[in-house]
């Protein structure tokens, strides 16, 4: 029959199981963020390969498609190891629903690739293409902090991604910039909707700040080159201010200097995810140090309050030694609780994303929108009422019941 | 290579792996809720047995110790297979931890149980001690709530645990009335812990209420015997008025309502721990024949896209069918995410109990008190300002960071 002791060591174990699951998602999140870099290069010389006809980023864009599939080579091998490990690891159904959304994506990369050489299809589209690609698996990094057991990992998931997020929103600039100076339009829309991404990688960027220490605060200071950003913002106002004509040559220099900043992004990225994967390593570490003072206490306990019945030493330690392994047990559930509300009000953090992705869902249903169509849908009521698409999410979400067929 | 259709089933499958794992914390749940109910009566003997020191109740309390001893058997059983399978399922670490304080305590129980045979302690020990273990039991149930992975089955669960609680708080007043009736005395500070119990059971019944299904309420309302409700509140207006000395003879009576009204309690708890379990086979049943669908529609979209390239059916029906697995893939996905959403909102019914176990936590952490000391400070502060205990716990958690040593 087990004791209480066992259980108490059974759930520690439980601990380091969790932990050494988070541990590889940590490493899966590292592998898709370089892929995720490696696409945004991919979809950016795409965007100018084809506003310019074909004249531009012809063979720099074959180089970037061969690394482009090396990486999603590192991605699926991930994959296949997720799917052979164990069937009941805790984040399970969600997390691999969300890898089917990325395969399924990845089954039409080859596609999209023909279309873009044959020049089959617009700039704009091709952008659209790869971004919902990125977006996919995006959503398997924030699935992975919404799921994470750890609130001291979660933290640095949630901060990983809000940064992958805003350099995603940085990715998406660059495209429609590059799209706009190569063709030498722009129209009204158009300008919202680049200062839309301006404001979006804000947002991502402040969160990223909140949830991050000062080390990697320090680092991201020292990445941002003041030169590039001050060209990044002439560009910018360029093109948000242009009346409908640009001035014809800028693509090339837009595409560099966001190119330039971005890649300083990346090795923010690549220290954020090396953190990651320090950080569960170190709480593994931690953890089965902890199990093993815990065992040897309890092995010391037994053995006193095990001696023969009468003995002077059980006589003497008993009562002592039963109060220390009930304060044992006691803190333990205690700070397992500690933990969880912990974990609560670092995922609440992540909960706008999750307003915002029922909203569109509450779109696609009722008014036969596609994602894209139902997202974008979002940001113009946002942008004509002037208010934050979270408020407008909200504001549909309370329509929800009145509608039709609502929930 | 796997493919996205491959990690829709493994979705699907991880799914149902959360869900028989929830099946077998409900039967725990079950054969919990039969245990508490045995120690409830045998504190309720044991409180009258050592306040007419040892002359009534003496020979239903040996009964009662024999039925909590098989009863006891059962759970232990339970806790044993737990330990035995799976150690990385999804709940594990929470769960264990409150198993190992719950064996802990049950070490105990030979002692308390040689203490009352002996008169060697006073009735109002007795009762916070079988208090302790029974509070114990109800955190497993708690915790098996809280860390459910389906709404439903966490609904169900949430009703579950308020009903037990609400019906623990019951067994209390039966034996604090028990004792003041044996004793023929009651002071102003057991009165008010009185109300305190009786306000505490209308809070866990409204919340049962809420998350309950209209046949349970039925049979709620069926098995109230109005009889008996009437005079279980002719006794309490007796003894929450009466001035020090309480009319002899009464203790009888007292025990015996009370009782009636408990075991009518019991059979709603039954009729609320079979529901549970049914529930859990059919949503496991649910599950299954959806796998077996998806399984099959996966199954005949790969039939006819794998066909020869330039057959008829994958030109005529490919894009078609492409489309088909794109949306099963989205909408497993939302529906995982709408999941998730609702089990956060009903979780959320269960912070009321964290909140005041963090302050309790707390005042232990920095008043050097023990449990039930920093639970009856609580109560004293609520009562004397009259506020609600979890008022109280907000603002004394509000103060942590101002507090020595506070996190």
């Amino acid at each position: 029959m087990r004791s209480g002791s066992d259980f108490l060591l059974a759930a520690r174990q439980c601990e380091i199981a969790e932990l050494e699951q988070l541990g590889r998602t940590a490493e899966l999140v590292g592998v898709i963020a370089r892929f995720i870099h490696a696409l945004q290069r991919e979809r950016g010389m795409s965007s100018i390969f084809l506003s310019s006809h074909g004249a531009q980023f012809g063979e720099l864009r074959a180089h970037q498609v061969a690394e482009c599939l090396a990486s999603e080579g590192e991605v699926r091998e991930r994959f296949e190891r997720m799917a052979t490990g164990s069937a009941d690891d805790r984040s399970g159904s969600r997390l691999f629903s969300r890898v089917a959304v990325v395969l399924h994506g990845l089954e039409g990369l080859p596609r999209l690739r023909e279309r873009v050489d044959a020049q089959g299809l617009g700039a704009a589209e091709a952008a659209v293409a790869f971004g919902r690609l990125i977006s996919g698996l995006l959503a398997v990094v924030f699935e992975a902090a919404d799921t994470a057991t750890d609130p001291e990992v979660s933290r640095a998931l949630v901060a990983l991604f809000n940064f992958m997020q805003g350099k995603e929103f940085a990715g998406q600039e660059r495209a429609l910039g590059a799209r706009a100076f190569a063709t030498g339009v722009i129209d009204s829309a158009g300008q919202e909707h680049w200062r839309h991404l301006i404001e979006s990688q804000q947002g991502c960027f402040q969160v990223f700040a909140d949830f991050s220490d000062p080390q990697v605060l320090r680092a991201e200071q020292a990445a941002r080159d003041s030169t590039v950003l001050a060209e990044v913002e002439r560009l910018r106002r360029i093109g948000c201010t242009a009346r409908r004509e640009l001035e014809a040559g800028l693509a090339n220099r837009w595409y560099d200097y966001c190119t330039r900043r971005i890649d300083a992004m990346r090795s923010v990225e690549d220290l954020l995810a090396v953190n990651l994967r320090d950080l569960c390593r170190e709480r593994i570490a931690q953890a089965r140090a902890e199990l093993q003072d815990q065992r040897a206490t309890l092995d010391a306990l037994s053995t006193s309050t095990g001696a023969a019945p009468g003995a002077a030493g059980a006589a003497r330690f008993g009562p002592l030694l039963e109060r220390s392994l009930f304060n044992m047990v006691q803190e333990q559930s205690r700070r397992l609780q500690a933990m969880s509300d912990e974990l609560d009000a670092v995922r609440a953090t992540l909960n706008e994303r999750k307003l915002i992705e029922r909203a569109k869902g509450l779109l696609m249903a009722h008014r036969q929108m596609s994602e894209d169509e139902a997202y974008k849908a979002l940001r113009q009521m946002a942008m004509n009422q002037n208010r934050r698409i979270l408020d407008v999410a909200n504001a549909v979400l309370s329509l929800a019941d009145v509608l039709p067929g609502g929930r």
